[in-house]
């Protein structure tokens, strides 16, 4: 059954303001729950609606929050969430980057006391409406081990980038700093299937194709997989990740990032507060005439659309291709649910004595 | 043999006065060059000036070059490095990223119209020196195919990150886009070995463990190695290297990047002016109270330092503590060059008439 994405704006923002929000932070939150679920990343979309219910149900997330800036020059600004959806937070912080910019040739914000806030590409595309670069980063919960390890230390921490360009749709890169996202495991556990070597390891650090290690003391493995292919390059690119988002805001780093579900318990105190974020926003007249730079990166992205394909490969993509045919597709044809999905979203809609139902 | 550094300084200094470089410049030059041999990596050591000699030779290098800012606002700044050598231009650059950061809260300088730079931790780490956090990025000549295709549209395109720390030596990451460096090929060439799978393919697009297979029409992969594995997030990150150090500046983009060996012919004109470098700067207190971050970075390296090793693995590193160890030996030790590296640097000095030998 597919739902029209206005359907689930308005469930998703029905669903926020019940549990508190004001209309305009639904508003917000429910278009990075729907972006989500129009460019095909239905891992953060809708299904977890339900983790949110979790944690405003055990006291975790404040619906109400007064979101402030408590350190700024004319290109930084540091936010503190007040432990808001991550989707306010992060929303707010690259507001604030694309205004610094918009004064000082760059902005650059730094975000504390946040949650999970969706897909990172949302709020680097947010840059887009200004002609501007947009860059977004965050820590996540720990379930990564840095190379040699065993130890889980680091979030799948993506890293998002957009770039205008001037004929062509834009340079969307929405990246995890692992081989793949945790979702997939959970996909392969869920069909009984082993997956493939390069993504996870037992308990001793040993490869395994066992999606379901996680539970049994493993962890994921870094982008390159092992030494020998580089995953001391991607354990360098998460680390930075986490530098930049919790040491230059104050939110929990490493190990003590809080989980997005509220079933896993928080972190101690002491080591920062809630989940990090870093934003980018860069004037392109900041460096060089806007119609030249456009003119470039259309040429910048022919040259890579037409690049000679591999044998019996498809086309070479640029980024945000797949990402943008998907919402093509999904804005005509409607977003698909899993039943699973919408049983709970509706289970939710009930306890909660919403009128709407999906 | 060994050599002190003292001793490379000087030849090196020596060298770039005898070509043209005023005694200031080739200070700088020789900095960078020696500065790779310290921390044991000797692929952009002195191994490299060979190749400058012969790009001066060929009259494809400005040796008394004027840079400039061509475009600036509070936080940005675009250098023309009027095709200097690559250290000149660049440090010139993260100069000036340094004191628009001062001012600004942070500094963002993309720069064309220069050439190889030897090591990027270099230039993000002279943000140490003013407690700052520095950051560096370069294209390079097109050596690796992105995800699907066959053809070279990127370089190794490396990021380096430098992030000061209290008690502990800093955070130094300095790493290409690919999972190893093309120098490893050579070595594996040059010893009659086969390489391992993950790194590169043949000119079909098929996985290959032939490490000469660059001169037979094949290509080197993106960090990742294969879709499967993640190598659209290396090619995604290679490619946000190169818009960001080409597109901004407006220096040759992917194929259009100039070699930096005079065997190889330069890229037609139209495409931008040279190889380009992006580089930033952020003052700390522009986000955090210092004490504060450096007591975070403390702890983030204690815990990731002591964080538990998988069986039979050495400890966690932190990005930076191999290089670290590397030039503590070398400034004790002495650097060894191997013989043939030896052997044509002296030839050089004969042919110029330089007094120096090593």
């Amino acid at each position: 059954m597919y739902h029209s994405h206005d359907t689930l704006h308005e469930f998703t923002r029905t669903f926020f303001t019940t549990i508190g929000c004001s209309a305009r932070d639904a508003e917000i939150i429910a278009d990075v729950f729907v972006a989500a679920e129009l460019r095909g990343i239905g891992s953060h979309g809708l299904l977890r609606v339900a983790d949110h219910y979790n944690l405003w149900k055990a006291g975790r997330l404040n619906t109400s929050p007064r979101l402030s800036i408590t350190r700024e020059t004319v290109s930084t600004a540091v936010v503190d969430g007040d432990n808001a959806p991550g989707m306010l937070a992060a929303a707010f912080s690259m507001e604030t980057a694309i205004r610094k910019a918009a004064d000082a040739g760059t902005g650059w914000v730094a975000c504390r006391n946040s949650n999970h806030f969706g897909i990172a590409g949302y709020y680097a595309m947010m840059a887009l409406r200004h002609g501007m670069i947009g860059i977004c980063l965050t820590n996540a919960n720990p379930l990564v081990a840095p190379t040699f390890s065993v130890s889980r230390l680091l979030g799948t921490n993506p890293v998002a980038v957009a770039v205008p360009a001037g004929k062509e749709p834009p340079f969307v890169a929405d990246f995890a700093t692992t081989p793949i996202a945790r979702g997939k495991l959970e996909v392969a556990v869920k069909k009984g299937e082993k997956t493939l070597y390069g993504y996870v390891q037992d308990s001793s650090g040993r490869p395994t194709d066992d999606p379901d290690i996680l539970r049994k003391g493993g962890a994921m493995l870094p982008l390159g997989g092992d030494r020998e292919h580089g995953s001391h390059k991607g354990y360098c690119l998460g680390a930075t990740v986490d530098i930049l988002s919790a040491l230059l805001s104050g939110a929990g780093f490493g190990p003590f990032v809080p989980p997005s579900v509220a079933y896993l318990p928080l972190p101690g105190e002491g080591n920062g507060k809630g989940t990090g974020h870093f934003f980018g926003a860069m004037r392109i007249d900041a460096f060089r005439d806007p119609g030249e730079f456009m003119e470039a990166m259309d040429r910048w992205i022919l040259t890579f659309r037409n690049a000679k394909s591999a044998d019996g490969k498809p086309s070479v993509l640029i980024p945000g291709d797949v990402e943008r045919e998907q919402e093509q597709q999904n804005r005509e044809r409607g977003i698909e649910l899993l039943p699973s999905v919408r049983d709970e979203l509706n289970k939710i809609a009930g306890e909660l004595g919403m009128e709407t139902r999906l």
